[in-house]
């Protein structure tokens, strides 16, 4: 018997903001544009751009603004920026933004250290901006952000990450995403919390979150899209990590994801050669090999020896 | 709704084989006895040691049996070598093993090109060395080669999969393997041959062999989990590939399979512990960092950061 998978996923491209959050090499504002542009032309059609966070402790964000301004009106793209407060969220609407992610965070540890505030004290920052958001004619999606496990805290209890799911839904959200912040989560770990999301906010469309950091990403991926998760985060070559979550590393990459789901017949409408191209220029970008394979590899099928 | 996945499982250790006889680093025969014997340390209890090839075509394994001398008698730990043909049984014999795997191949290019015979030559020679097997009271493992993709042939025709386990089934086996010889099988696949394969050999216990070469080697272990395979294949540190693939990398990590297995309940009875201070003894022999990741980050549950 094999196991039931949608026809199609929507990959949301999370590199220009988890990914280039977390690196020490810091791309210039032309190239963050290229590499977006470049993902828009290989057929993502959402893509997290850029996160509002403070430029003095994240300065690879720093110009956020300058990004989004030059592809905020790609066609057929919705350009999303991360959300962690009131002042990100104004800052997502001067930026024009048609969807933003908000970021809730399943222990208090966590959210202290980031944000400043309980976890509760954010699912209360949501429901006031959940409403305004509402207002402003934007897709609202929500993150909660170490889902699996917490680098401060350890395991993480699933009640505690579904009551704050349940709390979110009461103040409107058109998606919840669960996040594997640092790499913890296993693919038997995935089916059961998705499933009890499912059952906890039924007819919210469900996003998944992972990294690679313990080489269980693309099996917790598949797991997510057999137990209902419609969307997939991923990053361009694999980059990305959190520079709050320590120990955490590069999310799936992209064009794995791509090349794992055509295979198993699950359309992404993306093209695998188009990010195999983006990968090796974002490469030359970073100047360094970056953890995908697929751009390394002959692409499959293809006999690849006379 | 959760998956089925087996309360414990049979890991096979394929380093000192499928690992060694790729790399073009040559490790010591006494370096090779340290590494077994660190293996069966952490717990593993069945060692792929060697492969009776052709030590002009494959120097790695030149001293076949000078390793075995030293690891046959490892108390609790099945010793196994790698039999291609006649002349590789008769060592098998010599080495007193008491486990052998006799590699089938689903498609006639590769058969020719590695084996100087066609697919069904080699269900012959099993034929025979079926008998010979069982009246040496050894444990007769047959792994079907190329079973989800062929370097020179391309797409493998599963029915042409099936026929092989069919007639390695009638002529006498205590366990079929499928083998993804150069990483291309994807979890769906994976669960759609498992499937096929318990439907034609019934009770024969089933085996699965990853690459982890375009990253879905995890995904497609716990996809054979879920479809009744017992016994997976890893190599320490994910050393490994083909001398006689090309495009094959490194098999999935032993360490990387037992971290992912422990956190989603299925039992090894490997020491996660044991493992990582086995890779990093071993990258050291090797003069070089491996592909596994759970040597290189914090054990899981623990409180990353204070």
């Amino acid at each position: 018997m094999t196991s039931q998978r949608p026809t199609s996923v929507d990959i949301v491209e999370v590199g220009p903001r988890d990914g280039l959050q977390n690196d020490s090499h810091l791309l210039s504002t032309d190239a963050k544009v290229e590499m977006i542009r470049r993902l828009a032309e290989a057929g993502l059609r959402r893509i997290e751009a850029a996160s509002f966070v403070n430029p003095k402790r994240v300065p690879q964000m720093a110009d956020a603004e300058a990004v989004l301004a030059r592809v905020v009106d790609l066609p057929g793209v919705s350009v999303s920026g991360l959300v962690l407060n009131a002042r990100g969220f104004e800052r997502a609407l001067a930026a024009k933004l048609r969807e933003i992610s908000f970021v809730a965070v399943a222990t208090d540890t966590m959210a202290t250290r980031n944000q400043g505030t309980t976890a509760l004290g954010l699912v209360e920052t949501w429901s006031d901006l959940a409403v305004r958001a509402k207002d402003a004619g934007l897709f609202r999606s929500v993150t909660i952000a170490v889902a699996f496990g917490c680098p401060f805290e350890g395991e993480v209890a699933l009640d505690r990450v579904i009551d704050i799911a349940r709390a979110v839904a009461e103040s409107g959200v058109d998606e919840i995403s669960l996040a594997d912040t640092i790499g913890v989560a296993t693919p038997r770990m995935v089916e059961e919390r998705f499933a009890a999301l499912a059952r906890a906010v039924p007819g919210v469309p469900m996003r998944a979150h992972f990294h690679n950091t313990r080489n269980t990403g693309y099996a917790n991926a598949d797991a997510a899209l057999r137990s209902g998760v419609t969307v997939l985060d991923a990053s361009l070559g694999g980059l990305g990590g959190c520079p709050f979550a320590p120990g955490a590393t590069g999310n799936i990459a992209t064009e794995d994801l791509v090349s794992m789901l055509e295979r198993d017949r699950v359309a992404s409408g993306i093209s695998l050669e188009a990010l195999r191209d983006a990968t090796c220029w974002l490469e030359g970008e970073m100047g360094r090999r970056l953890p995908g394979h697929a751009a390394h590899v002959t692409p499959w099928p293809a006999v690849l020896a006379a």
